[in-house]
C-alpha cells in the first residue's frame, strides 16, 4: 500500500487510465461533505446535480426511492435539522433537500435505452453514506495534504464516495454506449447503520430487476486487483439497550441509587466474554457506550449501541440471544431496567456464480486490472444482502464484486482513504459487465 | 415531609412569616433558569439586577469577583456560547454578560454601613448554580404546576435558587439595619463541580474577612429546623480519564482495535469495587462515561468523569491513589492508553464553636424555628470548605449554617424543591446573625 | 508494637509479672496445634487435661457442652477424621476425642465455691479456634524462632490460644481465692465461623447466668492497656454460593457450556462494588473461590464462600440483599444455577455499663497496665454477640473485654502473635473482675 | 445417536463382528480405573500385563519410555502416592508401579518380525489417560447400569479406555500376521494435559520411525465411519497464573489487604472478552480456579489455570500475549503480583496425504464401515501433534485417524461412552493400515 505515496499522477506501475478530472472533483468533493446514515442531504443533492447533467429517464426520491416506514436508526428532528442546514450552508439545492423531508435520503435513476423492453433490467446499487468518525489531520494523509478533509466531523472511512461516484461514471458510460435496456441505478443511504437495504429492497424498484450490481472498494485488495464474486457476509444484528436506574447524590446516599453505569459495565465486560462458537465467525463489538450526567450524581441512565455477528444466521442468533441475556441479568443485578431495541439486521447472502464467472472472464482485459480473484470472503456485513436475497428470490440474479484500492488506513480508521487509480478501473468494469450482461443475459436457471 | 402538601398557604404549624412576593418571585424566576458550573450568565445578571435596585458599595464582576485561572472543568467556548445565548434570550443584561466573558460567573456585593471601619468585616457566601439534570414534569412537582420549571434543560435539584435569594434578602435587611461594619455577599458560581470554591477564595476578597457564614437548605432537615454548625465535610477529588486506544472495523477486523470501552468497563466494575476504609467514610462515583462512535467501529476513545471521597483528606488520598491505579491498569489490559485529569478538589473544614454557639444561641428566637440542633454531618462534601479554611487559616472565624425545608424529594434529584417558607426563616437567621456577630464580635482566640 | 522486640525478658518498661511457666507451655502447645471451627479435637482434649489437674464441679464436653444441631459449615467426615487422627498423633487423650464425635467440640467447666448457692453466677466465655491459613517461617516470627510455630497448616492468627490459656489461669487463682458463687468457664469452638455462639448460647448452661464476660486479647491495642468496654460488633452474615452449570469440551464445544466460573467471577466483580451505604459501616469479603475441574474442560461447578457485615443488622441485611441479588443475576447471565447457603450470622451488642464500669475501676490497679480505655469499637464481628444477648435479654448483664498486646502483625495475617507479657495480666483483670462482681453484684437496672 | 440403546448386542445395522471379549473386558476394566494425566499406574501395569500375555521383542517404562524431565503438570509427591497405593489396591503389579516411580508412567512396546530390517518402522501411539471429573451415574448410562463405572473418582470421559485397548488388539492381530518390520506401540501418558507427547517424542523411541499413525474414537462421528486423516488440529497452550496479595481481617481493617480473588475476577472476566480473530480460530478457557482460605479472610492467594488455542500457532500465539498481558494488569490492579506458568503447549500438524488415502482406500472393506470421510478438523488440541512433527521432520510421514463411535455424550461431559461395536472396526482398521503399510510403503517425498 506504500503506492499511495506516488498518488493518481504517479508514473509507476500503469494501472490504467485516470478517471475523468469531473470525476476525481466528484469523489473529492463528496469526501469533503460527509454525512451520516439518514443525514445525506448534501451528498444526495450533488448527485441529483450529475443526473440532471447527465440526464436520465426517472428520477426517484424520498419516499419514491424508499420505504420510508422501513427505516430504522433515523436521528431526531433536531440533528436531522442541523445536517440539512449543514447541507444548504455547503451549497446543496433546497429543493432536493426539501424532498427528502425528514431524513429520507438516497436516490433512485432509471434509464431506458435502445428496445428496452426487449432488454433486461439490470440495477446497480452503490451506497452512498459516511461514518460519524474523525479524519486524520496528518499530513501523510492525502485528503488533508490535498484540502479536501471532511468539513463534517464525519467521514468517509469506507470508500462510500468512490461508490457513488462509480454510480455516476457507469451511467454516463452506458448513455454513451448500444446498451439496451433499463438500468436502474441505486443510490442507497445508511448502509452503515445496516439501515437503508431493508427500505430500498422494499421501494418497488427492485420488483422487475432481474439482475443485480452491488460493489465495493478495498477491503485490503490493492488497486489493480479484482474479485467476481464477494460473499462470506455476515449476517448482523444492531442493537440498542437503554438502561434505566435511579439517581442519586453519590456523596450522602450512596446507597439509594441504582446505578445505571455499573449496570452498563457489568454488560460491556460479560458481552465481549460471550463464548466463541465451534461452528464458525462471532462477532460482537459494544460500538458505543454513555451514561450518567455529572460527578456527584449517581447516574440513573445509560445505553449501550452495539451489534452481534455471525457466519450464518444461527450464529448470529446464538450471539443475540446470548446478548441479550447478559444485558438483561446486568440490569437486573443492579435493580435497574433494560430496555433493548433490535435496530438494524441483515441477512447473509450469496454471489450467483453465473454473474461472478461473467465478471472473471472479462476484468481480465479491462485496463489497469493485473489480478483477478474468483472469489473471497467479506468478513463483514453488508445489507446489500437485503437487495440480493430480494432479487434472488424473485428469480433474479445478483453478484457483489469488489474493485480493489490501495487504501493507507484499514476501512473504518481515521486514515483510510482510495486510491483514485481505482476510479476509471471500477467504471469501467461495471460498464463492462452492464453491456455484457444485457448482451448474454446469463440464466443460472437453465 | 408530607407537609409540603399544605405549601406556603397552609394552615397548619406556623412556620412564621411568608417571603416578600418579590423574593418568592427572584426565587422562582433563578428555579426557571437553571444553569450549571460557570454558565451562571442569566443567574448573575439576575442577582445584578437585584443588587443595583438594593445599592450596594461596590460591585465585583468578572476577573474582579473570582480568578479565573483557579477554574477547573470550564465548557468550551461553543457550549458557553450557547448558554450566552439562552441568558440574553431570557432577558439578561447584555452589560453584564459581556462582563462574564468566557465564563467568570458569580458576583461580590460590598457594603460598608455606618462607622464601618471600627466594625468588622463579615462574609456571606452562598452559592448559585445548577445541575445537569432534567427536572420532574409530575404534576405533583409543585414548579411543574405551578409554571416555573426549568427552562434550561438544567436544574435546581439543591437550592441554590433558594440559597442567592438568601444573599438577597439579607443585604436588603441588612442595609435597613443598624449594622456598622461591612459585609460582603459572595454569590459563588460552579459549587456542584467543586470548582467555584477556590477561585473565590482568592479573589482577595476574603483577606480581611473576620467572619464567615455559609448555608444550604433542606439536607433533610424540615421546614422549622436549623442546624447552628454543619460539619463532616467530606474531602473530594472530582477527576477525569479518557482512554485512548485505535478503532477499525468490528466484524472485519476484531483483533486490530485496542478497545477503549473495554478498558472503561473494567475501570468502572474495579472502581465501585475498591475496598472500604475501617477509619472511616469512602465514596466512590463513575457519574458519567461515554465511548465509541457506531456499533460497527472498535471504540477508540471512551472517558469516565467520577469522584472520590473520603471523611478525611487521607481517606480520599487512600480512594485517589486507588481509583487512579484501576484506572491505569484497566487502560493496560486493553493496550490503551489513560489520561487522568484531576477536576476539582476540596478538603474537609469545621464550623468554629464561637460563631456556632451565637447562631444557636439566636435561632431559637427566629420566627418559624422549632428545632434547634447543635451541630450536624453533610456527609456529602462542599467546596465553601476552601472559604472557610482561608478565612480560618488567616485569624478569622467561619461557621457553615443549615436551614432546614420540607423537600419533596432528595438532593439532586427529579423532584426535589424548597419550601418557600423556609426563605424568610433563612433570611432572619442570618440577617439577626451578621447583626449580632457585628455587635459581639465572638472571638474563638479566648 | 515495636517493643514486642524486647520480648517477654526486656527490661523495658515493666508490664508486670510473668506468667506462671506452666500457663506460658499451654499456651505455645495450643499455638503449635491449631485447629479450625470444629475441628478442636486436640484443643479441647489439651483444655480437659488442664481441667482435671485443676479440679472442677462440672466438665461438660460433646452434646452436654453444645447444642450439635445449631452448628454450622461442619466439616465432612474425611475431614474430621483427618484432624482427630492428627489430634490423637499429637497426644490427645482418645478418650475425650471420642466424646467430641463427629466434631461437638469445646467444653463447659463449672466451679461452685463457698456459700455458693447465695452468690451470683458468672460465666466467662473464651473461644479457642483457630484459622485456616499458613503462619509465618520468618525468623522474625517468635513462634517461627522459639520452635512452637504451627504444625498442623492452620493457624492461630486470632489470639485464641491465648484466650484459652486465660480461662485455665482464671479458674486456678479463682479457686484459690474467697471466691463465693458459681463460675462457668465456657471454651467455646468455632468463633471464626460465626459457628459456635449459637450452640453455646442454647446448651442451656447461659440459663442462670448472671453475669457474662468475655475477652479479646490485641485489636490493635498495646501491651499495658485495656479497654473496659468492647461495643461495635458488626452484625455479620456468612453465606455461600455453588454455581452449577454444563461442561464441555473447551476447544470442540465452546459454545455449548454454562460457564460457573464466568458466573463466580461476574458475582466478585459485582459483590465488592456493592454501593456503600450513608447510615454506617458495611462490609464483603468473597474470602474463598473455588471452580472447575481442567484447563480443557468449561467449568461446571464454582463456589464462592464469603461474608457481608453491617454496622448495624439493618446495614448487614441490606448487604445481604444485594449480594443475593449480585449472586443470582450472576448466575442467571451464564445460563447457570446458583445455590445460596447461609451458613452463620451474628447480631450486634452492647457491653452493659455497670460491668464496664467495673472493670474500668479496677484495671487500674492491675499490675502492668498502664493505659485504661473507656470504650472502643471492635470494628469486626464476634458470636459473642449471641450469648452476650442471650444473657442480657433474661436479665443478666454483660460485657466484652479487651486486654491489649502487642501484636507484630494483623489479626488474621500470617505474622500475627501475642505478646507473652499481655497472659498475667489478663489473667489478673479477669479474676478480679470475677470476685469484685461477685462481691458488688452491680445492677444495671437500678 | 440413540442407537447406543440397542446395546453392542443390538439386531440394527450391522456394524461388524463384535471385539473379542477379553478385549470388551479390557475395556471395561480401564475404564472402572481412570487414572489422570502422570497418575496413570493401574492402567500401565494392566497394559504391561496385555503385553506379558501376548509377548514383544522389547518393553520399555518409566525413563526408558519417555523423558522425565520435559514432564509438565506432574502432581506432587503426595498425590502421586495416592493414586500409586489406589492402584496397588485395585491389582496393580507392584513391581510395575515401581518402575514408574514419581509419575513417570506409559509404555513403549516393540515387536520386530519377518525379515524386520527390510521393512519398515511403523509406530502407533496410542493414549491412555483419563479426566479429572465425575462420571453419571444415570442409569441410562451404560457403564453405570453395567457395573463398570469409575471407581476412582476421575472418568474416561475421551474414549483413551478404547484407545489403549486398541492397541493392544492391534498387537495380538499383527503378532498372528504376515507382517515384516518393526512395529512400535506407544502408550502415551498424559495427553489431556498436553503433557506427555513431548516427553514421547523426545525418547528416541521416534527417531526411526518410518511411519506414525495415531487415533481417536468418536469426534461426533457415529459407529460405522471412518475418517482417514484428522487435521484442523488447534494449537494450544496451558497456563497457570499464581496470584499473590496480602491477607488480613476483612471486617476491621478491609483496607490493608491486597484482593488476590479480585485480581483473579477480573483476570477471568477479561480474558474471555480477549477480542476475536479474523483470520480464524481462537479459544481461552479458564478451566480451573481457586483462592483464599476462610470468609473473613482477605484472600491473599488466588490460582487460574486455563488455555488459548489457535486455529494456527499465530493465533495460539495472539491469544497468549494478550492473555498474559490480561491476567499481569489484573494483578497490577489490585497490588497483587502474578506469576504466570507455561505448563504445556502443542504445536498444530497436518495428516500426509500418501497416509491418508492408504487408510482412505481400505476403510471401505473393513467390516462395519458404513461410510469413509476423507479428512475432518479436529477443532480441538492434542499433543499427538509434537509426535507427528517430529516424525515428519526427521522425512517420515504421519496420519491421524478417527474411528467413528456412538457416543450419548458430549466428549469431556459426564455421559460420555463409547460404542463398543467400535472397538473391533478400530482394530481392524488400524491392523490393516499397519500391514498395507509395511507392503506398500506409501512415499510422499518421492
Amino acid at each position: 500500500m506504500s503506492e499511495s505515496s506516488t498518488g493518481p499522477d504517479g508514473d509507476a506501475p500503469d494501472h490504467g487510465s485516470t478517471a475523468p478530472d469531473h470525476l476525481v472533483a466528484l469523489r473529492r468533493d463528496l469526501h469533503r461533505h460527509p454525512e451520516p446514515a439518514w443525514r445525506e442531504f448534501y451528498t444526495t443533492a450533488r448527485i441529483v446535480e450529475e443526473l440532471e447533467r447527465i440526464g436520465v429517464d426517472e428520477l426517484h426520491l424520498g419516499p419514491d426511492a424508499i420505504d420510508p416506514d422501513l427505516r430504522v436508526q433515523v436521528p431526531d428532528a433536531a440533528e436531522l435539522a442541523e445536517w440539512r442546514e449543514r447541507a444548504l450552508e455547503a451549497g446543496a439545492d433546497p429543493d432536493v433537500v426539501e424532498q427528502l423531508g425528514e431524513g429520507v435520503t438516497g436516490a433512485v435513476a432509471v434509464v431506458r435505452q435502445g428496445d428496452h423492453e426487449q432488454g433486461p433490467t439490470i440495477a446497480l446499487r452503490v451506497d452512498i453514506d459516511a461514518l460519524p468518525r474523525a479524519e486524520s489531520t496528518d499530513d501523510d494523509h492525502i485528503p488533508a495534504r490535498e484540502g479536501f478533509r471532511s468539513e463534517t466531523g464525519a467521514m468517509h472511512a469506507c470508500g462510500h464516495d468512490a461508490h457513488a461516484t462509480f454510480g455516476i461514471g457507469v451511467l454516463e458510460r452506458v448513455k454513451e454506449s448500444d446498451f439496451e435496456g433499463t438500468l436502474k441505478l441505486l443510490f442507497q443511504p445508511a448502509e452503515e447503520v445496516i439501515g437503508g437495504g431493508k427500505p430500498l429492497a422494499n421501494s418497488g424498484h427492485l420488483d422487475d430487476v432481474d439482475y443485480l450490481l452491488a460493489v465495493h472498494v478495498g477491503l485490503d485488495h490493492p488497486t489493480g486487483e479484482v474479485v467476481a464474486g464477494i460473499d462470506g457476509f455476515l449476517a448482523v444484528t444492531q442493537l440498542r439497550a437503554e438502561f434505566t436506574g435511579e439517581g442519586g447524590h453519590a456523596g450522602a446516599r450512596p446507597e439509594e441509587g441504582r446505578n445505571a453505569v455499573q449496570a452498563l459495565a457489568t454488560a460491556v465486560q460479560n458481552l465481549y466474554a460471550i463464548p466463541r462458537h465451534s461452528e464458525g465467525v462471532t462477532r460482537i463489538n459494544a460500538g458505543q457506550v454513555g451514561g450518567g450526567t455529572a460527578s456527584n450524581i449517581i447516574p440513573e441512565e445509560a445505553f449501550l449501541q452495539g451489534e452481534v455477528r455471525g457466519g450464518t444466521t444461527e450464529l448470529r442468533d446464538y450471539m443475540q440471544e446470548r446478548a441479550e441475556q447478559v444485558i438483561t441479568s446486568a440490569a437486573e443485578m443492579h435493580a435497574c431496567d433494560a430496555d433493548i431495541t433490535i435496530e438494524g439486521a441483515a441477512p447473509s447472502a450469496t454471489s450467483d456464480e453465473s454473474l461472478v464467472s461473467l465478471v472473471q472472464g472479462l476484468a481480465v482485459d479491462i485496463r489497469g486490472v493485473e489480478s483477478v480473484v474468483h472469489r473471497d470472503d467479506l468478513g463483514g456485513s453488508e445489507d446489500a444482502t437485503e437487495l440480493m436475497r430480494y432479487v434472488q428470490e424473485r428469480g433474479g440474479q445478483a453478484a457483489y464484486v469488489c474493485v480493489g484500492t490501495d487504501h493507507p488506513g484499514g476501512h473504518h480508521t481515521a486514515t483510510f482513504d482510495v486510491d483514485e487509480r481505482s476510479l476509471p478501473i471500477g467504471i469501467d468494469l461495471l460498464t463492462e459487465s452492464v453491456l455484457r450482461i444485457a448482451r448474454e443475459r446469463p440464466d443460472a436457471g437453465e
